[in-house]
């Protein structure tokens, strides 16, 4: 079989050096995929097209990325795309392109972490079980915003579940509170950001029924934790023509 | 709609008894079932037909189950069963049954605790995404087994998982090690007993990749914890025809 | 050795019938202790006297503990007191009582758990060596009040000692936070009140340093837990005379 | 006051290259300390009296140590010790030469860990007040030993603190195991050592009494974290002259 015909875009960045690295460790390891090109800001996209790139890594900035897939698309490479930002027009623009390329896939993570994919998707199915449910969240001292982008997205996650079961509210008989103890409330789940120094970023869901506990958790070390999830979106993107909007959906997660 | 009308077998047991407790406060709450018979040792089986029963549930005991399930399918009465010692014998009796009475449902679960059917299907799902996975179970010092049935079903059901995406031994570089330090070996999973005054029945399962990790925790503290499960068959069993094997199957966990 | 002569006051109450359960216990298992007498609310304080008690244990309520007391001390019975509501006051009468009878010993203790004694004492100790620290505790969701009393004055312990040792203020750089996503701040430490069905008691204490963690927890699942701090007064009291406040003094930690 | 002159020997390794960064921050941040010699292998002893060094901190190799703290010790430097290897033999001799230089203190540190010296400390305490206690190590997969030589160091003297108080062997009724199921047997305590990707050096001393249970945990995520202990040793010795052993007896945690 022939081997995968990697780009890098924003191979000078945090998560686009380690993503060449990681192409490169399939390269020696699998053997499945080799690094044909590397870019960084103001690099030419021709190259992607004279390097012969079958599938194409965006992990550049919101300013860039429209560009990007734009090119990828009408050239036929299929995108990978880790790159935020992907507002309901934008969505419109890239669902016209591949309309013209029918045969190119484009994969858009907003996680590339498999661990915070599978948190996600067992706490919404988990959800209608249990009566209760909080999500605490551990990160470093340095983060600017309390709770994360993840832990928000898991809590609407899991009330839409709740709601969709018809679950009535959390039974919560608190009558006296200081300021803040309970969390801060994401439609009807309390969510709880803890900041200590030696923490990375960290995540529990707890479920909770007459006489039993249910937990997720997630720790997070390090960017190379993203690495396995990008990697798998470049082995299935050519399998999976459109547009495809979740890692979750190359996961084979039902059965 | 009309109640369902449900009948508890083995009703002086332990879990039996709670289960009558479980069915009546539905009946209270939810008001979609009520108990219209409860039966302990020795009670003829034709209470059933007499109080009208379209649901039983049997909470008895190896020796007697077989007597019991087949007086219900013949009776075109639904069983939500909790009874073990399911050989392949028996299946194939129960299947007979069964196929001369094509309307009526019989769910066998080996496990009633909602979270202990998720944990080992989410622990089945993620397997095959990380290197690494061991098993932690704690439990009260008066069990005599160790690791717990559960523990070690979810050992087997993680290591086929593995098996079947291809994945290669876990790594471990213990050269020195005291008996007994690395856990017992299931199917290539380590398991890990502790027994501690105090605890009731816990499990962890610990998945570790490159920079992050994926914990599964389960905590039971009673038999309480079951009756959602059983409730649950229960309320499903009348509209699934034939024999389902697990609890999973009425937790609609795809998608 | 003669074995102590054991009294409870408010034997008809949760803990006090508890107590009476763990004396009659370490009667049959140590024998170094026998109950005399079980008093409930209106028996008469001379049936201690009657009976011979040389300590007393007080589970009873505010409104009875002060004529207990006295009552015990001027009749040179030790006491081992877990009646909350002492104020200074309240400590001042007893000491003039205990100045009248200085063979007599009080040990007054708002907390019999030995878990939880631990885990004030070590979060205390350890809070100067770590630059963060929050705490997080969770409780069944029946409780009134969040935080917990236990957590709230283990956050005032942390404080003093940090303040003590002269650290700075912990490292936050939240700059967008929804409102509660941070806790309570009890003394500018934040502490997370979590509330799920199937929980009793627990708390976390989390300290954080450069690269590394260090958590104490506690995990409190029933009454019957205060009764090995209740045997440890009792045992300890007689050769302790005047006031002792808090069990941990028995607990010989030093060392 | 005037500064702290310190120099590290040692400092081209690991250890080393770390500490000398952390006298450089605490020169920058505390300013109570200067670097004033850096010796790696092969470079003189004189060095350091050239260099008017007060305090030596050898982080070097079993085989170069004696020598080193021979050399400062006779030269009144104070000396905190980091390396392995002091056999009954070797400390005799260091009390030797200390007898000759009354003013000079010396700590032999086997753990700068301050969350590790925490956790051992707080174990051996609380060991006396629970029927049961075990340990769970963590650690990333390319580890040699298990259990971990802290695990190990950590069972026995909580093993040591049971036997003290008269507590009876540990309750247990497993009649049917999987070999290495209950863990290594290490004086009583069972060990459990479990080996993952994404882990680094983790440690959880579980303790279990009736109704409670009480967990002490230590994550070490990286050789910073021994580095507030170096400091601390760094600016106690000079007042603790004679030989100290154990970073503990300069954590003031009595009372």
């Amino acid at each position: 079989m022939s081997k995968l015909r990697v780009a890098v875009l924003g191979a000078g960045g945090r998560m686009g050096s380690e993503a060449v690295r990681a192409v490169r460790a399939a390269e020696e390891s699998a053997g499945d995929m080799e690094l044909v090109a590397a870019l960084g800001r103001g690099d030419p996209l021709s190259t992607l097209v004279e390097a012969g790139a079958t599938v194409a890594v965006d992990l550049t900035h919101p300013d860039a990325v429209m560009a990007n897939v734009e090119f990828c698309v009408r050239h036929g490479i299929h995108a990978v795309v880790g790159t935020t930002g992907w507002t309901e027009e934008r969505l419109a623009a890239l669902r016209d392109w591949l309309a013209d390329s029918p045969g190119t896939g484009v994969l858009i993570a907003p996680n590339f972490g498999i661990g915070a994919v599978l948190t996600m998707r067992f706490a919404r199915q988990a959800a209608r079980f249990f009566e209760s449910v909080e999500i605490v969240e551990l990160h470093h001292p340095g983060k600017a915003d309390a709770p994360s982008g993840t832990a928000v997205r898991t809590a609407q996650l899991v009330a839409g579940a709740r709601e969709e079961a018809g679950l009535p509210a959390q039974p919560d008989a608190t009558g006296t509170a200081l300021p803040g103890a309970r969390g801060a409330d994401v439609s009807g789940v309390p969510v709880h950001a803890v900041r200590l120094r030696g923490l990375v970023a960290h995540q529990e869901v707890l479920f909770g029924g007459e006489g039993e506990l249910f937990t997720i958790r997630h720790d997070s070390m390090n960017r190379a934790s993203f690495m396995p999830g990008v990697l798998l979106g470049i082995r299935r993107i050519a399998g999976a023509p459109g547009l495809t909007f979740g890692l979750e959906h190359f996961m084979e997660l039902d059965g």
